[in-house]
């Protein structure tokens, strides 16, 4: 028996009606703040994908060649596609441009709990706007998108890559120690960053400093340690106006300053940001981003650029972590026909109530009031209606409440009212 | 520059419109019948698609090798893949099981005009129920599937894989000469048709009434070509009662018998349609489908099956040469902060405005008006709210229609009111 691919998933109706619900809900954010929906194939050129993260992508890629001898691989990300569409499509729009989309991603690994191989992402850009405002509406839109969704504690960590720069240039570390430093920052491994520090041939005391600025929420102290660097001072100033305009305009007020977030070092320039849902404890991470150069790599004409990528399955697992109700997925009406000769009546009464917009669904085998009422009440129908011989008559139908079971006779004139009100 | 790969395309804001657009009207149609919306992955191990398909289909597949060294395809269809899934996880669910999806598909092959490498379907099948009722239906769910989407000229063709099976049998022919006449059929060749089967031998005579049953609208003369044969009887009754049920039960009256619909000779059985749209020309087929055995071939219980599929890109262009106005894209409001002060205050009514749904933009560039009207008027913005000291000392702004230019001072308690009554 051919089974799903292993690290893929099959989505049942009880699994999709979250994902429709989250989708909507997001696109629903997304919309509010005058983002568009955009859509990239599922594959692309190699290249792009090793301009954008190094040839050491390659392993993690499901490849293939067509048939005119191209290189192809499924995305294992969504911003270089869209940065590579914007450039062959968008280039010439009115600027700020701000679009969204979803797309499933792959990730040619070993599967492990909560990883797979198909996952999907949402995400937005939004290109030709480096300003403060900009930088602190992306914010709010990643909280909110969030918070919309349903989410109860999600925690806002922000940071600012030409800061932890400007640090590393003050301690005289070279590009490659800072790339041996990061991994250390990134995930908080701050014993281990103390060791790597001082093997880098920082003092002691430098690296107490360090240590604590990494943790600092304070951006004085920062402000303090790197006083007489210009282009740090001007980008204090820049995080002052963000933070500013994010609490007291937008009022996100739960967020915090962390110089640690650092994410990627050549590819974010200025602020990075990252939101955590707690409650999935270990793997808690469900968005990520900030200020990024990536256009002129790709061959386009160099904008500020900004954005950030949702783990769509993610957010589920925290949703259902805090126990969200997400909407049922019941059928509205069954209608069964007692017998042969009332299917078609019965039909016409299904289509008229599906014509404004109910679910309905009819026994098309046969069965009998009893099994259709068992059909119904797993589908979780609200009301059955039962088309027989003598009510039909008058005109007539008998309804039953399905989570009352209380049955009454009603005109078949009436029904569309009174299940209208439901 | 790295480009789109060939056979593959990028979606707009303006095509994903179009997209979203036609996504939700089938949804809610495919709702409105009880169907259920399930997903499958992207890929699939190959042999799912050749158990179905045969051999010859791996040079259509993008084929590749995981790291367990299994041998895996996108998907180049989903019914196949919807199958495996209902073995898997929903063999155990209540009967009759009404699934819908959407979902890329690929092929690999030299791209044409209007044939995509990458190209959207969507779906359905319903899964254990056989009878007149159930198949009645699923051709009232196809037919409005493209009304409700807003297709104003549709035909639906309706076969009979049982029929066209008697009608081989009574003229001798073989399961060769079957499958190489099936082609001819299909494509409606029947000069060619004429020559291939005087080549079976069948005699001149036989082949005037084999192609005039073919071509007929008339169930009655295939029940006397056909009288005597049994199975060829039962099926002519359940065609009838099928019939009689879409035209007077479902109220599609716009549709043909034509035995020429063969689709699958292996594949299919009993019922078969399609539904073409005219304003197409020569490709004009929007959605086929019909009964069909898969489930035993791919390790479940045999259940009766039928589903139909739908391209998703070719409905569009029939909606867009039927001139449909798709909904448009609108920005609901811009907001113009007059000066940096300003910001705060401006962000604040952006962010009221938001939490109400609207679509709601403002000037992070800091701009000025002239440029901002210009900006606004291309995100076709409905209202541009300006915020700037004077009124603002009166808790007021001003409000400036796009589509009039017309402006008017108006207290920011009102705004909310007075925007969404447009």
């Amino acid at each position: 028996m051919v089974q799903v691919p292993r690290g893929t998933r099959d989505f049942t109706p009880e699994e999709m009606v979250k994902r429709q619900y989250l989708e909507q809900a997001m696109t629903a954010t997304f919309s509010s703040f005058g983002y568009q929906q955009i859509q990239t194939p599922s594959f692309e050129h190699v290249e792009l994908f090793t301009a954008k993260s190094g040839d050491a992508i390659i392993n993690e890629l499901y490849a293939f060649t067509d048939k005119g001898g191209r290189q192809l691989a499924l995305r294992p990300e969504l911003t270089a596609p869209v940065i590579r569409c914007y450039i062959e499509r968008l280039q010439m729009e009115p600027k700020p441009l701000k679009v969204f989309y979803f797309g499933n991603c792959y990730r040619y690994d070993r599967p492990q709990k909560g990883r797979y191989r198909e996952f999907q992402q949402a995400g937005c850009e939004i290109i030709g706007a480096g300003t403060p405002e900009a930088a602190a509406e992306l914010l709010a839109l990643a909280y909110s998108l969030l918070q919309n969704a349903g989410l109860q504690t999600i925690h806002l960590n922000i940071g600012n890559l030409t800061l932890v720069k400007s640090l590393f240039k003050k301690l005289r570390l070279v590009h490659d120690d800072q790339k041996t430093l990061l991994p250390f920052i990134d995930k908080g491994q701050f014993e281990d960053l103390k060791v790597a520090l001082r093997d880098c041939g920082v003092s002691e005391q430098e690296t107490t400093t360090c240590l604590q600025l990494l943790q600092t929420p304070d951006l004085s102290d920062i402000r303090e340690f790197l006083r007489g660097d210009t282009e740090a001072e001007k980008e204090l100033s820049v995080m002052e106006t963000i933070l500013e305009l994010l609490q007291n305009a937008f009022a996100v007020k739960d967020y915090s300053l962390k110089l640690s977030i650092v994410r990627g070092l050549d590819y974010y320039t200025g602020m990075v940001f990252e939101i955590d849902a707690p409650v999935l404890g270990a793997e808690k991470q469900l968005c990520g981003g900030g200020f990024y150069e990536l256009i002129p790599l790709l061959g386009g004409t160099a904008v500020p650029t900004a954005g950030f990528a949702v783990g769509f399955d993610r957010t589920i697992l925290a949703l259902e972590a805090e126990h969200f109700v997400f909407p049922a997925s019941r059928l509205d009406v069954y209608v069964v026909p007692v017998n042969p000769e009332m299917v078609p009546q019965a039909i016409q009464i299904v289509q008229q109530l599906r014509s404004t917009g109910l679910s309905v669904d009819f026994d098309v085998l046969q069965r009998g009031i009893g099994k259709s009422l068992k059909y119904a009440a797993a589908k979780q129908a609200h009301t059955v209606v039962i088309v027989g011989p003598k009510e039909l008559e008058n005109n007539s139908v008998t309804l039953r409440d399905m989570d009352t079971g209380a049955q009454q006779t009603m005109a078949i004139s009436a029904l569309q009212t009174m299940l209208d009100k439901k």
